[in-house]
């Protein structure tokens, strides 16, 4: 099999590309590794998409703008940038209504066959690569893509000012979400920890978890220290979910917020969560679907059918990194400290064996031989 | 067991009530027969909803204000009026939004324990009460109540200008979202007529349905009447279903749209039915569901969380009376051919029975014996 | 002065252009001129856009696919199309959030220095080119662009079910309103004629009218031709504006309709007419300005601010041409009797004329010498 | 002249009211005291709502529940509660879609001909009535009213996660909107202070200003002690206008933000600052129009039109007590510093004099001679 590059062959040379009319030639800086890249690495595919040839994993990243398209004019060499991995390829109904993210033909970086963008020199559309302002570090620059999820989930969920929210799941993407509901103006937010760790679900792709990896998972998340994160990054109540039903859990979460929250973002994907969160949300609310499980779910439909409670999912995000650099410039928002450890990119099989074991929360690859700082 | 009012004793006399100071004493003129009612005389219950006393039934009416509380303003005797069934009983946190059908402690016309209104004399809120036109007939005003199923439905759907849209199930509800869908702009409407009929799937009701019912019911809706009857108002295509399985039936919709629709309303509460309806949906769209069926249901709801198709349930209505009110009065919506049966109210035994045997498609009992007309 | 094209010399032969990667070269069919096209024919400005070099006019158009650029994979030669004049040029915020009409680098055929395409032979980005179904002329899918200010207002106005609208002028864009609203569900129109008319008024462009060119136009509106036309499409009631004060007008319009209406179209850009429209408008309601007059304008903004009416303006369009498709494809709008003129391109200058003296409604420019058919 | 009560008889006594089926009865704790209750103290109206009657002033308040109507389920005695002052009369079209501060009928606290609850015992709508959690005090809860036209206003305006802001006036009302913009995730925040301080211009009433009221307050807001209160609040910017033109006072705060906002709340009501609010938004955001000035304004309405920057007023407030009450409990906004003063409810003379001379902020009276704590 074909799998992905790391695993075959951890590092090759090729040649640095020539960036088109409408792309920028960028020097990259930092690329955080994510569950799906570890997921490829390993697996060789995820879901539906298998990596049929070599190709370069990352897609959480930044760099330095070295050369420019012709047809480039907001940015010029020297500029910093972040990089939304997800550039649509056609003008299609998606882009024209402001949803590019759906776009069936979207290129996005290190979703077979496409590369990502761990290597030294990478091209990309220039639209797509956003100006960090000088306050803003390449690592913060980084972390702009995983804080997206967070932020798409949170918009399409409708979090306002008074929301109450149920987070279910203190993975990353847990985390992530608390901080963005209380940025949003919500009032309170709870968080579940359960006995399925979520650290393959990844909310960017169709994952299926074979039952093994679960078992193997099983206990991670129930040390507390998650939980305890999610205390720290915002979340003003956090719950232990141990072998409850999913109408406990729901009883348990109207219990400490002292009413049920309009808001339930799911980041599990774990069946008896997606009912949690089915009977936990109030009337007339919103669960959001971030965590991805098993493709057929069995739910109470009907239970939140006649509740008006909308069940969304989320596809990655769109127009999220204005909005990011916009709070991180303001020092809105402290994302340095997810950042756990740091590895120069020649130990990229170190960084991401680090990762695969579960260590820390955000592991940093730094491409740039010369400038290995945040 | 004590069942609903005509299940035991079908009828009786009581005295006519002395309107509240914010209610209207009305004297009853036409009353559609709903599934619902069918359902309480035959069963006793619908869901948890469990006749324990004696129950007026009937929740889709047409009526004259006699009398008028001491605090009506917008009405006086002699006015004709429909009636909104559901009466929010305080003024909570749904009411205050605009969600009054959500309210946990509303009343609502024969569901236990509140009475209905088929009967001679009957007093409501004034509030819930809407003036007819002269242009508009009783029965016209009757009929509103199913017909703001299909409001609220497609209202939720974001049914608009151009919206292709799939209705799943041909029965009444499915033809009154043909008709507000056309009506709201839709551009193509396409619907499915089903193995099952789903004449006691009630979009107003939780309803579980036993196997042994929809065994009996296997094949009424096949007779392509239904759909015959689709087209007459307003569906643009129709497809039979047989043995296909729910990927099957959206490559048909998409088949004969030319495109995947944007929304789909469920209708019917077949589990197959709504897997369908997720597989048909355009990613970015919506899938109401009206239909009830079994409370569990399993889905494939990682393709709908990756593709951001909504799925958004409906509980009755709410604000559509004067919507449906302003549209008979324009003559933009013919509702008239729907009424198929018209019994005396001394006959109502008859009229449930012939209700029950699923003839025609609305069954009108006439309440006011000095005035039979529609 | 370097005048609009026609002015100076109306016709001239250019080199058959060859089209870019992402573009479709078109054989031109039908072409509507529109009253902006005269403006710049006769001023050689609108508001900030002058005219300095030679520049070819039209922009309501539809044509053939003659040859298509390598990057094209939605269109073949033989394809007939209808034309989006406005393209983006660069994905920047607007069009990343589906509201490219608001770009500032937008390509818009016939805005200088933008040439549009009333010639034979017309480049254009495939993506603005949207196929027309068999059953579709080609006349109509040119009428698709003034279509489109309607559906756009309609849309941001949230015209839906059961609204109550009052449009503002009947001029075609007043007329076009009228027929979009309907479509979309409103309960009932009610259209004003004015003493002014609004011939030269156009919802795309910033128009300044001076005096002398209002007071020619006294009267013709006042025909009671144009309110019956409106009649015609679907207008409910007409009113006819003479002396009344703003205030007056309000109170005719919620005299007619029976309640103030949730909405007012706004189409003639005269100041007494936005009062009007802010003085009529539902509390809770939406008063869009299509119609665009002096850059000042007093309004009574406290009575709107404190009634919390919505004030909002359309600035072309965007995301309408798949709707106006749907809707002709399925025949469930006939704009066919809008064209009252026709004359080959050669004769380009008789047709303008014609327009210019505001003969019939929409002339009609033929641009294939084989094929003048609608 | 009937003037307001404290104007002629600063005080009497009344019997204490018996509280109807859905009332409570209160025991007045804290009452802030508002502009608009010092102009009737004064004027004897405000715009079209004029003192007739001696009218009890009031509507900033809360009090502790000593007895309840006999339809009363969420509240009883000792209950602390919030109180909301308008109280919609009757479920009509705007109660029903959640818009009760738009019922023409509302009843509401200390606006002629209703009394206010300055005052030792009140009765009010249950439902209107908010219990305070223990860890929100009275003064926190008065401050629940002006609070409330912050988060009315930026939910109207749509203020969100990234949200660049133009808060124009620093009267204690655009405090209240920067703070609410911010917890509502605004990334940055830019404040104007004008010449023509806002200490009687109240959103919540048609205010007509003489222009001597005008002089005699200019240089007030001058003093940048405002400013610098904003940016204790929250503000990332402030700004001092002069003399500047409303293009220049646009262009400052493009540049201060780095962009256009995509949002202006307006609290000052002055025609030059409508039209800096028009000039300053970003196509396709919002001017909210909070400050109300004179009855006509001129403004650049073309330029808002064909940016599409929508104009939309506001009616004091719905729903917002929930929000506001979450929010406190959570400890997220702190208002405690806003009160300034506090007087017993015996010298609620010298009370008033304290606020027309316009000293510190908020100025409370406290009713409960056996409770003057906050």
């Amino acid at each position: 099999m074909a799998a992905a590059s790391l695993g075959c062959r951890s590092q090759e040379n090729r040649p640095i590309p020539e960036p088109g009319p409408n792309e920028v030639l960028l020097r990259m800086h930092s690329v955080g590794i994510c569950g799906s890249d570890v997921h490829y690495w390993q697996h060789g595919r995820i879901g539906d998409f298998v990596v049929k040839d070599p190709m370069v994993l990352g897609h959480e990243a930044s760099g330095t703008v070295v050369k420019v398209g012709s047809g480039v004019t907001h940015l010029k060499p020297g500029d910093r940038v972040a990089i939304e991995p997800g550039v649509p390829r056609e003008m299609d109904e998606f882009c024209k209504t402001g949803r590019y993210n759906l776009s069936p033909t979207i290129f996005f970086c290190a979703t077979p066959p496409d590369d990502g963008n761990l290597c030294r020199y990478y091209k990309h559309h220039a639209s797509y690569c956003y100006k960090l302002p000088d306050n803003v570090t390449f690592e913060e620059g980084a972390l702009i893509e995983p804080l997206s999820v967070g932020i798409h989930a949170c918009k399409r969920a409708g979090v306002t000012l008074g929301s109450k929210v149920f987070v279910s799941g203190s993975g990353p993407i847990g985390l992530v979400n608390v901080i963005i509901a209380k940025m949003m103006g919500a009032a309170a937010v709870v968080v579940s920890g359960k006995l399925f760790s979520l650290f393959y679900l990844n909310p960017k792709f169709w994952v299926l978890l074979p039952p093994e990896t679960l078992e193997f998972k099983v206990g991670r998340d129930l040390s507390a220290s998650r939980l305890q994160k999610a205390k720290e990054v915002g979340a003003d109540f956090t719950i232990q979910v141990k072998k409850e039903t999913p109408q406990e859990v729901a009883a348990k979460v109207e219990s400490v917020l002292g009413c049920m929250p309009e808001i339930t973002v799911e980041c599990t994907g774990v069946q008896a969560c997606i009912q949690a969160g089915i009977y936990a949300t109030r009337s007339g609310g919103t669960l959001v679907l971030v965590g991805l499980g098993p493709e057929m779910v069995t739910v109470p439909i009907v239970n939140a059918a006649v509740r008006e409670v909308d069940v969304r999912g989320i596809f990655r995000y769109c127009n999220t990194w204005p909005v990011a650099i916009s709070l991180l410039e303001s020092k809105r928002i402290n994302v340095k400290p997810l950042v756990t450890h740091r590895f120069p990119l020649e130990k990229a099989l170190e960084a991401f064996e680090t990762t695969k074991r579960g260590e820390g929360v955000k592991v940093m690859l730094k491409c740039d031989p010369t400038d290995q700082n945040p």
